[in-house]
């Protein structure tokens, strides 16, 4: 059986996950409109430390000014009731049809400034909240026609609203980072910063990118067929992962949002071995929260909401307690051994080699029997049929 | 019908295309092994202007010190007889099996310093034949299991092998740079820097980044189901398209390498329109060779060798002349006018504008009219057609 | 310059497809609901010929009987006016929350049977407005969940549900045939009868399947990896390509529903090629109508619907040309017979010729160069690029 | 930890797969050539009962008569020693060069009959063997091009093909039937009958189809993004699944070939519950021998081959342990009934009842509480997430 989940678990949950009303491309809702605030209690319930949102997600778009405060007023009730706290807050720039063209790079500069004011709103409720992060999901910054968007421009402008939204948070002093999500397509035929490393990329080039990092989607990169845990682990490795956003795929298709899991099941053992055990050899750490950004399936009523809830973080559970005898294993920690993987954290060059003395060096090369270290066998079949027993449980 | 090509189209073929004796995953060679010397002669005489190989292309793996001066002597003769230039080399790191678990993040430090020592060998090489580019495909670089690989090991052993490579480079004072080609999958089941985006984030960490950029294939990118037009434009944004793969690939599959055209045919007008005509509003250019990288079809002959080299070039030709028709035709400049297009390259905040400027502007966010601007129509289908239609020869 | 289609273009769309508010997964709608009369008449004036539509776009889910037999009077006056016709009707069983686990194979019993009577209901009306064809995609027929699917009832119960359709329409005497619609995935994970060949086996196994064949639709195809032209020759083969829809789809991803032509558009040269010019040594042929089953982006207000249509056609018809010059020119003809494409339809054994007489036939295998036979090139590559050339107009 | 395997397992595996030299699209030989009679002799040792082969792969290519003679007795001494017996036998029509268009559907007649013979000259030795089943994996039936191939004809020679073995079978009285093995693609573009559906309803079009059925391959279907339980499911339920080949497949990407379980665990679960307990109301079942077609990964040497060569089957029988229990723990037995999984077994029409019963059924259609029925909830995620814990062998 699986253990309650505990506050040093740190799951996080969005109010749009467990409040979606199941309206989807070919189909009208299933599921009334969810309170936010019963939704932190039940969170609350079931073990989930914190919680996340879009603002339109508690305050509905449009709302007056009195109206907002005093929702928030209502949702700040909650939370204190509950211990529930706020670690990310993000901003809904994908639903209304004036970012049909996306937010930041719109082509309506219209658009783009009234986004940039809708996020930069968000950031001080963030601030005030106490978030941590702030994450940008560009979900509609995109095209589906390769005439219709400038992407020079559209790269410049997309950086130019992150690096404007920075640059505020340093000014105000405000304790957040960002977190770009990206995602390959859907709604849009292709979206901008499509993968982990567009994203990377493109913060590279920011002013102020010391701020921004990423916020990883499990089921986002699987859509473009792309190793979800090599992802996050080549921006642990860049210093830029900031925040994750855990569910389930199934393969190359729409975006399903499964309960994290119930997708690539192999892979998610993957995924919580490398955040909660770290690289092999050592290296950069992720520590935030476990957040889940899934949605419970349309043919659920409220009971299969909070069970849906729930079983994101008992998969989550019972995998790490996995990937921790994984690790602990003796005969794994062997088999690493074996494989070579704890070898490849020694340079290529010893310390104090240069470059001249590798090719000084007729053992490396013209001396080498090639076919001798060809014919290694590194027992990767091995070492993951060692993987998957300790994921199922069978060692 | 289409004109013959001119050292103005900077047509470029790698050796290893013409020369693939069809040897693949399921099946023996059906093509005899081809003389590069005579695929030098056969590529002028179509109208090329460059080729490219890998080391092993030209001198057989293993070969002595004094074959491989004989070899590269005739070699050098073709070039001289035909004008031929060699615009870029790059160097096999994937096909011996010493190579199995990459170069340079093989598991194995022997391989990582064998591969090192292989690939700056052939820099030397690249350098003596005037070459532009060294490109480095890390074809082994990668794994088929999550538990195989230390991935933060891994992105600093890569980082190691390049940058050892730029020094040395810098050192020599060659006219080199390198161009690093990403690619998803296969032959390993995931392989690092899978993307143009992974790679940029890998180079914007290295030391002598400044020398290295992207080698971007056509099909690579698609395999990843992205829009290699939006790949190579990210990559211009960053300064860093030093190269291009041009060729077709048919939707998310094994890696197709078909001629380029003969797979996604109107993205690959987007492409060209891209290399030829730049972004809509300007900013960095590609004026590098059009590099193809394609192999003739397993069912042909050496006649369809050929006539398969020549389609590369008979395609991007009309597809250049369709996008000139198409950026000249004063329809479709109103239609980018209309769409926002050109709009798009005007920063979201004004010339000295600050963001409380902006924040104290209630006609972009307090006052405007919500509504009115969401229903604004972008025309972005009419103008796709407009694409289409010249691309097709319909205009 | 594109001509105006005409009757003889057999054109026809979707009520649905102009009709559709825009309202996405991620997004609300971006324009108001379209009058069905309304479509009618544009329609008309753009050179469509037909119309069909799921009952639901007509007539509103729950409407009262009165105001059903208003509404469809003042339609039926439409198609009077504009000389359209109904050439296809099918049911919507897949908005509803009520068909969130399916309609003919939900595991609610009570849903099957409501399903079943909603679409037994719309038949009397296809057949009362002179429909040919009448289309049934079970959008909401599959699962998320491997377990919570019985296959075989499900399979069971599909075949009950479509085989009492058909039975009722002959024992009726309509003059309708069904056309099943398949699609692998969107909007459950897994879709039953998922692509062209899963549906054409289930059709065998039916008990009236003499009148029941398929519909389907190129994007569908697609989101599988497959390819519709050749999804459509095996349901030609099969003698089951009852109607067609036609759209544009890029890659594995969301159901795009772009304008046809606007997605893999060399290959919607092939689908049009084989529509308008049959198989090259003859066989069956489609002379149904031309559908387009796309959706006009939701960046597009009402005269992007109205171009984004006529797009459709005018595409369709530049295409028909090229393909129509492409298989009249000589050139074409010579190489289809270098590559063997017309000695396919020879069969394998003579006219009278047994298997014992080919076991018996040395020169088949005993005494056969097979390194020579196996030498021949088929000039395939040659060949795509005369197709190609046709495609763009540039022979 | 995992028992030992036993001939009631009746586990079989390709000599092909252990045998693999590694030699692969980009890369040499990493493993020299396995004598078959060793495989027999090492599969016994590990618990294997059967061992399948293609021609090719026990007597090489162009083998004299003599020579095959003298190699076959060799074969069956190994398994007479063994116990072993040899379950299937195939055709390799795809690696040799004059293949290089297909056999039974090469545009050249001359392969054809070539094909045809070598096929049939192998029904005789797997009859002679004692197999049951006769596999055909058309690999190269297929193009990369459109107009490469006229897929009217194509259909007729690949039915006339099918067609004359089967005939062939039935007239020589052997107690063989064959098994299509479908793949979408690699290595041709596009291959016919790209999935179980496809070939499903080829076989459905044979004279002989009766004793014809499916060979369906985990990988094969996933490579179409497919859900490879639901295919074998359909195969099931039209009596077709003759033969399996179970493996390994991460994503739509090359055909891996992985080991059963290394790839998408979970679905690997739900197959191995389908294969072992049936339906969950029942319904036919397959009983014949869980065969293994994967290949050991490039990267090792021969202890890494019979390693994974075990891990197929140890993954195999831990699954089959936890299959056994999810379906025995009477907490998934009310979440099957909860879910309505077990109600989808009763007919939609009652015994007896006709359709016109059922359209005067007010309470089935017009009294019906639409809303109500609508808001049942089917709790899908809280039985998926009973059978991944029991995948995980955490209840």
């Amino acid at each position: 059986m699986v253990r309650k989940p505990t506050p040093a678990d740190k799951f996080s949950f969005g109010l749009w996950t467990v409040g979606w009303n199941a309206q989807d491309q070919f189909g009208s809702a299933s599921r009334p409109w969810l309170d936010p605030v019963e939704s932190v209690h039940r969170l609350a319930e079931l073990g989930a430390s914190h919680v996340t949102f879009h603002d339109d997600d508690v305050v509905p778009f449009g709302s007056s000014e009195a109206d907002r405060e005093r929702i928030l007023d209502r949702f700040r009730g909650a939370l204190a009731e509950t211990g529930i706290t706020v670690e990310m807050v993000t901003t809904n720039t994908f639903s209304h049809p004036i970012f049909k063209d996306g937010a930041f790079t719109s082509n309506d500069r219209r658009v783009r400034r009234y986004g940039l004011r809708k996020v930069v709103r968000n950031v001080d409720l963030a601030a005030s909240l106490g978030a941590d992060t702030f994450v940008m999901w560009g979900g509609r910054e995109g095209a589906e026609y390769d005439s219709a968007k400038d992407l020079n421009a559209a790269h410049d402008r997309y950086a130019e609203g992150i690096d404007t939204v920075a640059a505020y948070i340093k000014e105000k002093g405000y304790g957040l980072r960002i977190a770009i999500e990206p995602k390959p397509n859907e709604p849009r035929g292709d979206i901008l910063l499509p993968t982990v490393g567009h994203a990377l990329a493109l913060i590279a080039k920011l002013e102020h990118g010391d701020i921004v990092g990423l916020n990883p989607e499990t089921g986002h990169e699987q859509m473009a067929g792309l190793n979800y845990t090599s992802g996050i682990a080549q921006a642990l490795w860049a210093d830029k992962l900031f925040h994750i956003d855990l569910n389930g795929q199934r393969s190359i298709k729409y975006d399903q949002d499964l309960v994290f899991g119930h997708g690539d099941l192999f892979s998610a053992f993957a995924t919580v071995d490398l955040i909660e055990n770290g690289f092999p050899s050592g290296g950069p750490r992720y520590d935030g929260p476990r957040h889940f950004d899934y949605k419970p399936s349309r043919t659920e009523d409220f009971t299969g909401v909070w069970d849906s809830a729930a079983a994101n973080m008992s998969t989550y559970l019972l995998l790490k307690e996995r990937a921790q005898a994984f690790r602990a294993d003796p005969e794994v920690q062997a088999a690493l051994e074996e494989s070579g993987v704890l070898e490849l954290s020694q340079p290529t060059l010893a310390p104090g080699e240069t470059l001249a003395d590798l090719l000084a060096d007729t053992s490396a090369y013209e001396e080498l029997d090639v076919d001798a270290v060809a014919a290694r066998g590194f027992g990767f079949v091995r070492l993951n049929q060692l993987a998957l027993e300790h994921a199922i449980g069978a060692r």
